[in-house]
């Protein structure tokens, strides 16, 4: 999934995503609830018709952006409590606020209210976050039902539970066990790529997918770089949304078959060729590096909107590219091939 | 001509100029020169090589950039001295080093190099400018000639003259007699848009029009809006370049049959439909009012671009109507339409 915030994915149109083979977008609770509002969204007929876009959506739940953004927020009992990022209005997100706020944007996929512990977060903390987002997933699917699991437009909506427990093994089986109880549509692995380490993040996924049921998806929150997403695949994840490709294509850092290219660097000012010979993308079949480095020397607006549609293309085709080495048997091979290549290079930046 | 300063129309792919009919492009000489520099350029096959555009492309001369943004410029009877408003660096724009300068850019359509006299400007002050524009035309042609007018890839370059004359009657009809006694492939009006009213505008287009030569094209610089090409364009004039539809686009106003949409206006909150039921433009086909507000609310880049497309597509129809109008002894009819129709909100901003 590409993140769509706001609503839109940054500098991509509708056409661009589509074009792209892009069938499932994100967009975020915590943002549309601000501006405009899911009063208005409902209004217009949901997210997708407000935004024109034909494809299926997701929403998160709004818990990681109260985290991450909210000014003087406080955990409560009930929910979170916390102020505008934009007008410091007070605003409380309880589990039934938050069903019925995803329930007016509309969404395809929503999500269960959760807890972000902090990285790192001692053992006592991360199980009080753990216990408080169990319970808030017991509401939030009691509230889900109550409603019938329909948007206003009358389509119905599958509820995502989210597994917790940061770092710690017992809290992450303990989690993982308590959402497949619940006998959702699918199930999501929260608190990760907040800041730890890649060994430590993929035993944290193994340890939730050794127990979440292979039968419905498996979908890794806020995940990741190329190598992230052939580590998480490969411990058996299905669904994955990160900023990466968007943001990154915003400051000039481009996704290419040979590892991340920085266009910005002086060593592309005559540079001749595409960003990526082996990318069928028209960003590669139109512009040479040296003129994409020009765009972003001189601050003009083309240089983020080609290298966001060129990393866009570039994570559609590797995801292309992981379903057909699974359906194929191949996939060892693949993930070999791409840390081979790409392993020295793809860190987090 | 849409304007691509920095060999990029804001905000505009390539994909998106051609599609919308576009086979020429304003880029200009001061930028290009200061970044990424014309040496870069002519190592690189020149501005459409670079910039991976395969339409046509014309130059401006840089004075009046030099004008309007360098610092501390002084005019000298040689050309202008003046201080690079990105990094103080002292640069001296003479009629050869802008010739040479636009030769290594490599563009279809070169201008001469001209002194665009301020507004209001006095009429001794308005001759001298004239006076030393002329003096620079001929020492552009003779430069030109001695490079054969023809660009380092090989392509021959059209030298455009410019007719000054502020404001003056008599100043432009000598200025037009002038540049016409040049015998180039095409004359420009410069000068104008500069802050005088309309119909001010509108005479000294017209004392120009009645002596350049009809048989080769009259191109009015900097203008403009939808009306004021209606106005020219009955006058005589053929070409132009202006950057209302890009910059306007990003600021969130939109050219529609109807006149000026300010797509900010809270009264597009709920917005259902198109920003122009009659354009058939993918911005229009795809995307509510209510959206591209909440798209400015929000800072989306998204606005912006989707803006620009849309100004940009207005533009093109409204010249292929003007050119379909004119093949068809239509004009005055096309033209008491659009005042009609346009003639209250139409105003530069």
């Amino acid at each position: 999934m590409p993140v769509g915030t706001q609503a839109t994915v940054k500098g991509a149109s509708v056409g661009d995503l589509t074009e792209l083979g892009y069938g499932l977008l994100l967009a975020n609770t915590y943002h549309l609830h601000l501006r405009p509002g899911e009063d208005l969204i409902a209004r217009m007929g949901g997210i997708g018709r407000f935004a024109g876009w034909p494809g299926a959506l997701l929403t998160d739940s709004g818990g990681y952006q109260v985290y991450s953004l909210a000014k003087l927020r406080r955990v409560e009992k009930d929910g979170i409590r916390f102020q505008s990022h934009l007008d410091g209005s007070e605003r409380f997100f309880t589990p039934e606020a938050v069903m019925a706020i995803q329930r007016d944007l509309g969404a395809d996929i929503v999500m269960a209210f959760d807890e972000c512990a902090p990285y790192p977060c001692d053992a006592d903390y991360a199980r009080q976050a753990m216990e408080r987002t169990h319970r808030w997933a017991e509401r939030c699917a009691t509230a889900h039902a109550a409603v019938s699991g329909r948007a206003k437009g009358g389509w119905s909506q599958a509820l995502f539970g989210i597994a917790q427990g940061a770092v710690y093994r017992g809290l992450r089986e303990e989690s993982a066990r308590f959402v497949t109880s619940l006998d959702l549509p699918g199930y999501a692995i929260g608190g990760l790529a907040v800041g730890e380490d890649r060994e430590t993040r993929n035993a944290c996924v193994e340890w939730c997918t050794a127990i979440l049921p292979p039968n419905k998806p498996r979908y890794l929150m806020g995940v990741g770089t190329p190598l992230d997403i052939v580590d998480a695949v490969g411990l058996g994840v299905d669904m994955f949304d990160c900023v990466l490709p968007t943001r990154n294509g915003r400051t000039g850092q481009a996704f290419t078959s040979e590892g991340i290219v920085n266009i910005r660097n002086a060593r592309y000012a005559e540079a001749d060729g595409p960003l990526d010979a082996a990318c069928g993308c028209c960003v590669c079949a139109g512009y040479r590096r040296a003129y994409l480095r020009h765009l972003f020397i001189t601050h003009e607006m083309l240089g983020p909107i080609l290298l966001t549609h060129h990393n866009l293309a570039y994570y559609a085709r590797l995801m292309a590219s992981i379903r057909r080495a699974i359906a194929d048997g191949a996939f060892t091979e693949l993930a070999d091939d791409l840390r081979a290549r790409l392993g020295h290079e793809d860190e987090r930046p």
